[in-house]
């Protein structure tokens, strides 16, 4: 049997040890895609004790909590943090197989050096362990991020935000790790949304363009996006329920726009002609930019509306929408590509059926513009785990290149979550560690050294053409 | 190489060994889903030869007896019982990976004593001890449930059922296994049914209300409620295409029975918002009664016409149907949620693919009223092998709590169909055994004692409540 | 660690290597779905460099290549073939993971002795020996078929084509390998493409049938059908994005008909019946001439139209098609079987999520005209790797009958692909070795010699009902 999660977890053969402890785990971490709230960053924040940290924001945590009976006031709601801290602890030992049992001990182990295990008899001994170790001056915010050999961290920004933290932490002499903003204009496309219009005032008043028609709100968002841009943006992120692609004319959807713009409520599929152009239109700045345009795609959010209702948005109720026609999704991207405007772009699709369905369009649209150019995006979400990872990774090495992966991202609120970058490398190294051990790949150790080192970080770098 | 099917079946490892020989294999079995007949258990039906048992119903058999190019009357036909039994061991050997080459060995084994492997040739000799055993009192009905360590059985009834047997049952002193009735309302919610007024007809008169309108409906099937509930019965079934989710007045609803009530037709729009208002009403009185609403989906049924009209239903020409969108299905959880109205309940699909989808749809629904309130039902039906299980189980664990799932049923008409049971626990004690082995889980044998024990059995008598 | 592919390549178990040299190795090949060229075996091609074998038209490394980023001149473009093989050796380490890494490679070790791995250091020495091999006598088309063990193949032909090529194959004493036609009619099919008019003519002109109905369109294809046969076909083969079901009367069909003779477009409703009408009227004369009924469905084609318009067509810019219902390919079989005019059947999807529908389907329709009657075809196109394979034998094992399996075919242009055979043959032992390894199926060795000369040979030729 092997030691529980010891410095060899999940790797099994001395092919996948190597490859994890000789060309892995010396990588820097490159984090391109996060939540993390660049102000925390700028103000070096400090936690009081381990619950805010772990239960603060994580509703990947307050959902196994509420499958485990635990009541909402421990959850999201009054109770003590003391109170919360025992009752995930007592969730924890029930999610066996489960990618947070392996996060939460392995952050339980490198950031506070804590080798057991926890469950509701060793949480009293955990807290007083963490909550010490969050006292001292290496666990604030920057130290977190130094210590986990983070060069650099793209954070999710809406187009009216200021980015004065952006700002702030590049002009700070104090700390060398780039925290760059990445371009997520969500809230522009969402035009079914009741407050689309309150959000389009917010949009003219940041970029001084009055936006009354469809051209002016695209206009507006090339403003901010060189105003990201010269914060260092280049990366864009979308959040949709599928990729549509309903093709209309301008003024079908200028006539959209106007209606909206009304007052009235549009159709679906008015709104499926007005996302297409929108995409279509952020697409190809994108492209004009060089920015890598990310698409996150088969989401259903919100489905529990009491406890959305009680606790708000990222509480823990979304659910994996399944209707995502393939079909749309490749027309949009021949529909850049036509004009020789299709950006870089990662696609991640939270149904982790659709992962053949992936592998397939972005060989189609691959090209001599960047090595990899269409990439199959790491296993998100709820695909965070090991048999989504491994399932992504061998889908995308059936299909296209492997060696070319841009890999892991943290997609975390949290200071602790580089760990993640740790359970993927091993998770990489023991896939091609065992094709190495059963024959199927040569001992090329010079080029394994090169894929592993590229998926673990060399490959990002180059993708992305981050300055470092 | 392993011994074929011996003692450590499908444990690989010490600690898979270790957990099925000392905690799963003693659990008792709470079979709380099977098609038995309760007029069978309380007569103590013997069986006359092998053949009866294995292939008077079994549809699976017959699927893999066709696929071998057997002729239909070896199948359900007439041919003499012996040369049936001849054609399904020949056919057997061909089915190298299928569950049904386990189950038939598993059973051979445990209930017959037989050690070898059944095919063409050591057909004559099973023949002859199967059929010398079944003589033996030891293998009546009622026995076999005793030797199989079974504490109770939910069988599955309709509304309209006498429930007779179920009471005889129950006043009977010889037999302790509790034998209860599962509320199975399909066939007053399938209005497309050509012989839907005619049940409506045997639902009056078994109801004492006179059903002309869709709350007469409801209020008929609340007084059979009543009529189960009084049997013990504390679980419901649906089977359903897909779970549709079409709100509609209730003007609407009343509209479209009264239409049905006259005789017309009803138009696929039509039946979705009578199908959702009916499992609406049905949810709401689970929900007040603390019934567990079990509903199994993503079938088409009797799709070979030329075999269904020459055999009859249940001819095993079932397929999966693939068209389930899980945005409904969340709907449809919400709209019993919003009113705090939403029962416990377990969701199978037949179709492998909507695992991830269910995964994370049960996670959106869960609290405090129940541990696991909502549950991603056991590989079902096509899935009920070991990968399907597999899949399901790694499914359940990377996106909830494995820890409280409710585990395995039957789902059987068979007797001899309790080996399921032992499969199932040998797959879960290797899946598990093979992750403390991989240092992915700490070899912490008391929780993996209330994890394993809890999946074979404990965590079903809570769940559902019963009184053992 | 195993050696680098070698004897015991994908074999990491005794029984295993015992199943894969003792009854896997020796069966010779039936290859029944290809694409080689009957002409280029009539004259026995030969071959200058290995650039013209590996990269003249295999649209499979063309994706490679472009997703590493080279530049199209050096895929299908006019660089010179020395430069598009030093490429193509870089992108291939890159392919770690990937079924062209293990084809290339047994395709160097079988057909030209090289040990080594290919990549771009290696690329010289590589390009060498290939070419100094590819003067010998031994490598032209004919005898890489025949030292490729081959016994018959079936390439993929049009209903005008003349078979000129396969008369003369037949016609000569010099070549016994069998090479028949398949029937592919997908033009005759495919009413929505602008030149279906033109390709209409060429039927006529072929067939001396006047096209001016739907009923004469059969009428002109029975008649090349009998020629077919005539020349030994015996299958035959459909390429569909899904398989519909939309009955329409006779009339209906007519009217569609006679409205696209007329030059009008036809609407998607209309396509979809009279495509419903080609296949039944297709499936029942296969079902009165004994032929097996292959359908391909599941693909996008053509997607990036930018670099179809610059290639042509099998450009390497296909995608998998997600939208395939079950519920019509299950009524479409129904409404072949209702009449008794099913004909033998095997279902290929591109989309490896629907495996369990097949699965489920092929099972409803099985019968004693021929053992496994109805198959599910080995994984295709995008699936024809490891996985691919496993997921679909596996699939196959747990649903139906894995011993009635009719095994692989190369669906390829080349010479070399024959390698695909021992690729699947090893993947076959190493599953069922496994599962005999681990105690789930007997050392029955009889039998399991039996299945796996089966689906590595036999199944075949008993099933299609080859004179050999």
């Amino acid at each position: 049997m092997k030691k529980f999660m010891d410095e060899n977890f999940l790797l099994t053969t001395e092919t996948a040890q190597k490859l994890y402890h000789e060309y892995a785990e010396v990588m820097p971490i490159l984090d391109y895609h996060c939540h993390l709230n660049p102000q925390e960053i700028y103000e070096d924040r400090k936690y009081e004790n381990i619950t805010q940290v772990w239960l603060g924001g994580d509703h990947y945590k307050w959902r196994q909590m509420r499958s485990n009976g635990v009541e909402e006031r421990f959850v999201t709601g009054d109770a003590s943090d003391r109170e919360k801290f025992q009752k995930w602890a007592e969730t924890l030992e029930m999610a066996i197989g489960n990618p947070l049992y392996h996060w939460s001990h392995l952050e339980l182990k490198q950031y506070f050096g804590y080798e057991g295990y926890l469950n509701g008899e060793t949480a009293e001994e955990v807290w007083n362990l963490c909550n010490e170790k969050l006292a001292q001056d290496s666990m604030t915010a920057r130290n977190l991020i130094r210590q986990s050999n983070v060069t650099l961290v793209c954070t999710t920004d809406d187009p009216v935000d200021s980015l004065e933290w952006h700002a702030k932490i590049a002009a700070d002499e104090n700390f060398d790790v780039q925290v760059l903003p990445t371009w997520r204009p969500d809230k522009a496309m969402y035009l079914e949304k009741p407050d689309y219009l309150t959000y389009l005032g917010k949009l003219e008043a940041v970029s001084g363009v009055k936006i009354d028609s469809f051209a002016a709100l695209i206009e507006a968002l090339k403003i901010r996006m060189d105003f990201f841009a010269a914060h260092g943006c280049c990366i864009s992120d979308h959040g949709l329920a599928y990729v549509a692609y309903v093709p209309a004319s301008a003024e079908e959807v200028e006539a959209v726009f106007a209606k909206r713009l009304s007052g009235e409520a549009v159709t679906a599929s008015e709104e499926a002609k007005f996302k297409t152009a929108f995409m279509i239109a952020m697409g190809r700045e994108y492209n004009k930019k060089g920015w890598a345009m990310q698409i996150h795609y088969g989401v259903k959010r919100d489905n529990n509306q009491r406890l959305f209702k009680q606790v708000g948005p990222d509480a823990g109720v979304d659910c994996i929408a399944t209707s995502a026609p393939a079909s749309e999704l490749a027309d949009f991207l021949c529909a850049l590509d036509i004009t020789n405007e299709l950006p870089k772009t990662i696609l991640y699709s939270l149904n982790p059926i659709d992962n053949a369905a992936i592998g397939t369009i972005i060989g189609c649209f691959q090209n001599d513009s960047a090595v990899g150019k269409i990439q199959h995006g790491s296993g998100w979400w709820f695909n965070d785990n090991k048999t989504g990872m491994i399932d992504q990774m061998v889908s995308l090495a059936n299909l296209g290149l492997l060696g070319n992966f841009v890999g892991m991202l943290t997609d975390s609120r949290s200071f602790l979550s580089y760990t993640r970058h740790e359970y993927f490398r091993r998770i990489l190294c023991e896939l091609v560690g065992g094709w190495v051990e059963n024959g199927e790949y040569p001992a090329d150790w010079k080029t394994l050294e090169k894929i592993v080192k590229g998926i673990s970080y060399n490959n990002a770098v180059r993708y992305f053409g981050f300055d470092l």
